[in-house]
């Protein structure tokens, strides 16, 4: 089966990988305008975008195609990636102490069938000190990720008190759950 | 700082570099007994064992020495490294679509100063069909684990459903929490 991962992110590329599956990556562009409110509805509409706009470029339905769309929310706001210092330090300060949602939609495109599911994940942070805050953002880490972090990297593994939910969630694809959905519909990955 | 990691798990020394430590190892034979009962009273009692053989050994008070010990448990059963091939099946039959706790005991010794403390984690796994039991036992990597698996291969990618509590402590060590211990007693990592 021709399976195609419609996502440029080194990490979801890794976790699928780590699973055994083989595909190729055409990366879709990503309409970033959506018209949901929820974050559940925002990630599970920008996975369906990603998914088409590919689905529309191979035109092959004997395809499998897998898109993905991450966000972080806190307190009913969206955090996109801080687009400077300045922007890193608020978002930092915001987070810490605190617990965040991280949520990741999936859409998979298979033979004319379409699949869309969001998972969430609740992340708790220990409390950082201003030190802290600043040594973080020298390290230039902040920039690239929403939310401004990866829970894979060095920041996770000081910071991160718990999570509740899935843990690859968070590192951008859920990919427990696809491969069981997956399995549902008859896909053995 | 002089820094020893009792341990030799390669998880382990992994996520002690990731936080930017530089360390040395000295392994811990390590006494299996204990006379506790409780998984955080027997992983805290097992990690303390080792830091005391190791602190003996280098009779080092300068020196900051880090032990842990983890341990599995379901149902109140602790669950230890399956032996062979019927072992691993029966443990895997055991936690599917099952919750179970993963418990990791960290002791440090530093200028005759003792700290101690258990980390929990939840763990919630997706019901695995016989043929994805056998298929994985098949891939051998059951057997050098305590419950079986590690969370950070294709195990918990494929059937970790959630977890609550810290996922490096899954790993073998919650190095979020040590970092911030330490951090308490002013030894800053």
């Amino acid at each position: 089966m021709r399976v195609i991962l419609a996502s440029g992110s080194p990490r979801r590329k890794e976790l699928l990988s780590e699973i055994g599956v083989e595909f190729e990556v055409i990366k879709a562009a990503g309409e970033e305008k959506t018209s949901a409110a929820l974050p559940e509805e925002i990630v599970k509409e920008l996975a369906m975008h990603k998914a088409a706009e590919v689905c529309e470029k191979v035109a092959d339905d004997e395809a499998l195609i897998i898109a993905a769309d991450t966000i972080v929310s806190m307190e009913g706001k969206v955090l996109g990636k801080p687009a400077n210092q300045e922007k890193a330090r608020e978002m930092m300060s915001m987070l810490s102490g605190k617990v965040h949602q991280v949520y990741t939609g999936v859409a998979c495109f298979y033979h004319e069938k379409q699949m869309v599911f969001a998972e969430k994940t609740d992340v708790a942070l220990y409390e950082m000190t201003k030190e802290e805050i600043e040594a973080y953002i020298k390290t230039k880490l902040p920039y690239d990720k929403a939310g401004g972090y990866g829970i894979q990297e060095m920041f996770g593994m000081k910071y991160v008190k718990e999570i509740s939910g899935d843990y690859y969630n968070v590192v951008g694809l859920p990919i427990a759950r696809l491969y069981q959905q997956l399995k549902e519909l008859g896909i053995d990955l």
